[in-house]
């Protein structure tokens, strides 16, 4: 008896914790929240600056060669707090003499979704590991994607 | 009897839910998945284009005038899927005749992460309206940032 009890409220249990992560997953689709999943990080090694893709995603660079520019986009992921996400306006570069400015009108590494934008150049492609001429993101950081910089694009 | 097997389920199944869902939210933060939630989006109205920010990020303009360049990251939310995400390699332009290419040495609207990127003048700011030169997103496309864009990016 007590056993066909346990049995039912596990079954319960799970049942319960299935029709929930289906209306989470449900609810992130229709409140348009979306997922991102890193693809690599940054690392820096003495003087070399590289981009290291998880293994996974080593097709993705096939064609990329020494001099092309790319943008690596990347996430602020110091900054990954409600309370730093929720922060609207700055004064540009951290500098209180520069006014008052909407994030949407500067850099900023606060604003509600942490991408952060890198225009750089490929000095070697090795496998999965993409050497760049350099970046402004810490060591560790982890890339979101990487896109073709074009020269007519500014 | 029956009431109080029934409570048991309950609570039972309510804890299992809440551990599940605890460890959802901190497997979230250590393999590193990130959650975007959608700034405005894309109208297009006669000849006008416009960003519609939900106006809770209205602030998040201020300083922005005619004229800037600014950055619009979108997401291509027309390919979030985990069949579309997961391709890694395309022929760019869609156009066989072009050699296989990684995706991330393109600017292919499938890849891991969806974010689309786009370079557009100001044309005027009107309360969480932004008025733009033209973007290359759909209709009611999700925005998820605007950053300042500078002449020397390139």
């Amino acid at each position: 008896m007590r056993r066909s009890r346990t049995l039912l409220s596990a079954i319960l249990a799970l049942v319960v914790w299935g029709v929930s992560s289906a209306a989470l997953a449900e609810d992130a689709g229709k409140s348009g929240t979306f997922l991102l999943h890193p693809i690599g990080h940054v690392e820096k090694t003495g003087a070399a600056t590289t981009i290291v893709l998880d293994e996974r995603y080593e097709p993705g660079v096939l064609g990329m060669e020494s001099g092309d520019k790319i943008w690596v986009l990347w996430w602020f992921d110091r900054n990954d707090t409600a309370e730093m996400r929720a922060i609207l306006q700055v004064h540009p570069r951290g500098n209180p003499d520069n006014p008052l400015t909407g994030v949407f009108s500067t850099r900023s590494p606060v604003r509600p979704n942490l991408i952060a934008l890198t225009r750089c150049t490929v000095l070697a492609v090795r496998g999965n590991v993409i050497e760049i001429d350099a970046i402004d993101a810490f060591p560790d950081t982890p890339v979101l994607d990487i896109k073709r910089a074009y020269e007519a694009e500014r």
